[in-house]
């Protein structure tokens, strides 16, 4: 598939992220405006609740644009999904005949603010990057048990903390937590000082279900991609995470892109699984490609310190989902569902500073001289990524978080015995 | 504290459930009319969205009690949840003024029909009993390394999922899942074959925060209480936890009794923390008794199988509850801490099958001869729970679920390769 040509002339470039072929939904803010759902279009907004209000766009009786998520257009179905595309593409492509009543409700990117694209209803993280779990698992336990029993046979995960998402460009507050030194006898409560990043993909679950559902029911059912920063306490979470697994290292924050990329944006990236060193059982098997070929990077105050793609996955989120619900787990509109940490084979294609400093012991050298094992107060973290058609990229937009420092008395002003 | 009399003479019993001192909120319907809110007294219910409409009751400017659930009057604070209760002893109290306007809105109990009485926005589950993680712990790991090394400094909990939290009453489907026996190299996806109960209390957040809040500040923040079955399949559990905890196997119902007892009710009843082995840290310490006394039962079939009481927990909601703000995970109204599986010392004070059967080694002996090991297709378990006062109780309303047989083909009618 090649570039879509638009009318809007900046949608056109090789290097935007959202070309004609991408229309990414996100909530925006001009001001002191309310926020409202928008499209991605080259470096502008389509105000959508604007193009609903103009006529030019209905989906159903009722607005579904006005308030400031995008879940009642998920709430419509896959239908309805594939009719608001269509739509959007008749209206924005070169040559359209509603022009002239569109282009009023375009808003330049730089004069608008971003928020959550949508609610989320609850967030489960999975484990699904191999070379991740191995890599962790070999610190942590050896080489010789680097994965889990279960590793090669359901994609594991936990359920996460959907209160602690946060939109790009919203700050994390380093986090305190109950810490046991290994050479400490006893933990102590103090701020982090293994705080880290994860490099993840989300999945945003658009149609409910309750009972079992196929991997391709579970493909058919997923809305759209984000790019996900779990934010990870290292010290805390090896406290705490026997053996009930990771919980207060997980819920400081949970950081997402703000543009929600359609599925059907990804369609021309589907790849396949990697090689399965055991058969799944059938009801995990995947009958098509449903991974996506999607280069990710990392930056550390804007130095790239890591790139792989989401194609590294052994899991696919439709396989995550899937298994997530094998007990009858009722899923709704608006789930999101992490992917784990994306590692590649190499160094240098590590998602997480855990694995990039391997656990501090060999801390990652910066371009400008220093040093870092984990995250330092002031550090800007970043994830990317942009699938590369032919002469287009679909991308996600940034996801960015800058780490301030702990609180100095977390208790400050409260009841006390 | 002695019973508080009425002029709904059903609420004078020694014997009832709800008198005066306990008037727990519930959401019912009769017939085919609209959930609302309600709150019970004696046998009756008192129809709040009629005595507010009524002007009997007014919390606010907007109507609190006509939506089918109590977030609405948790977000009004507890000042105001002072006042609803002190509004209704005033109305409810023996030689109330207005018994003649209250009358007309008492519903009978048995013509109701009783719902989920608020939205649960997130389901935490600890693990802050010490009998039944020191029995759990002994099962799986051996006598010596019973309890993890973290357990006498945290309570330790998981997030689990809020979208399978059903109210009393509901069938409960058998789980499917995967599953690795001891003895076979690979794992199949079965129906759970050790399907099993947790008796646990859960604790509803009625006042949001975000950052850390101390113990005090936490007890002040719960809303009330209600008694929690957390359904639990051991074989699931058993395949799927390490490293990241329990996930599908808890995932498929967690049930909750009908009524939220309010905190407020359950003064009398409050006591001290067992015993600490170890000190805590000084922000898991309480400063007065957060623990309450609280008899419980768990049936099979309404043959009462195991006794014992709340205050066998090791850490109180509001320890569970603060060491949850701890990283800065915000808390929202509706958020629900169950407490982990309530046992005592003796084996009749066991609060899930796993531990009344010691796994399945020493199966339990039933009344009609029958034995269980865990939980059969069609058994009834209830859990029950009623603080005793001098001549009154204040009961929660029983906890129960029947078990039915789990799906033949659970992708049948699917979409598959």
């Amino acid at each position: 598939m090649p570039l879509m040509r638009s009318w809007v002339s900046s949608a056109n470039s090789a290097e935007t992220p959202f070309p004609l072929n991408n229309l990414p939904y996100g909530v925006f803010s001009v001001g002191g405006d309310e926020p409202r759902c928008g499209v991605a279009i080259g470096e502008m907004i389509l105000d959508m609740a604007a193009v609903e209000e103009a006529g030019l766009i209905t989906l159903d009786e009722v607005p579904c644009f006005e308030l400031p998520f995008w879940n009642e257009v998920m709430d419509l179905g896959p239908e309805v999904w594939a009719r608001l595309r269509a739509r959007l593409t008749d209206l924005l492509a070169e040559g359209a005949a509603e022009t002239e009543q569109v282009a009023p409700h375009l808003v330049p990117q730089t004069e608008a603010q971003l928020h959550m694209p949508f609610l989320v209803s609850e967030f489960t993280d999975f484990y699904a990057g191999k070379h991740h779990a191995t890599n962790v698992g070999t610190m942590f336990r050896g080489a010789e048990n680097a994965l889990p029993p279960n590793w090669l046979h359901i994609p594991i995960g936990y359920n996460g903390r959907a209160s602690s998402v946060v939109v790009s460009g919203t700050a994390i507050r380093r986090p305190w937590g109950q810490i046991k030194g290994a050479d400490h006898a006893l933990p102590r409560f103090a701020p982090s000082e293994r705080f880290d990043i994860e490099l993840e993909l989300g999945a945003i679950v658009g149609v409910p279900s309750q009972g079992p559902i196929s991997v391709a029911q579970a493909d058919a059912n997923i809305f759209g991609y984000v790019l996900l920063n779990d934010w990870s306490a290292r010290d805390i979470q090896a406290w705490e995470y026997q053996p009930l697994g990771p919980f207060q290292s997980k819920a400081t924050a949970t950081s997402i892109s703000p543009w929600i990329v359609a599925a059907a944006a990804l369609e021309p990236f589907r790849c396949a699984a990697p090689h399965r060193e055991v058969a799944l059982l059938p009801h995990l098997q995947d009958d098509g490609p449903m991974h996506y070929d999607i280069p990710l990077s990392v930056t550390l105050n804007s130095e790239t310190i890591a790139q792989t793609n989401a194609r590294e996955l052994y899991y696919s989120a439709a396989q995550q989902l899937a298994h997530h619900t094998t007990s009858g787990c009722p899923m709704r509109v608006g789930d999101l569902l992490g992917s784990g940490t994306i590692s590649g084979p190499e160094r240098g294609n590590r998602g997480s500073l855990l694995e990039l400093s391997w656990g501090g012991k060999e801390p990652l050298a910066l371009a400008n001289g220093e040093t870092r094992s984990f995250i330092e107060d002031g550090d800007t973290l970043g994830l990317h990524g942009a699938a590369q058609g032919d002469g287009f990229q679909i991308g996600f937009g940034d996801c960015m978080g800058t780490v301030l420092p702990a609180l100095e008395d977390p208790y400050k002003g409260q009841t006390h015995g």
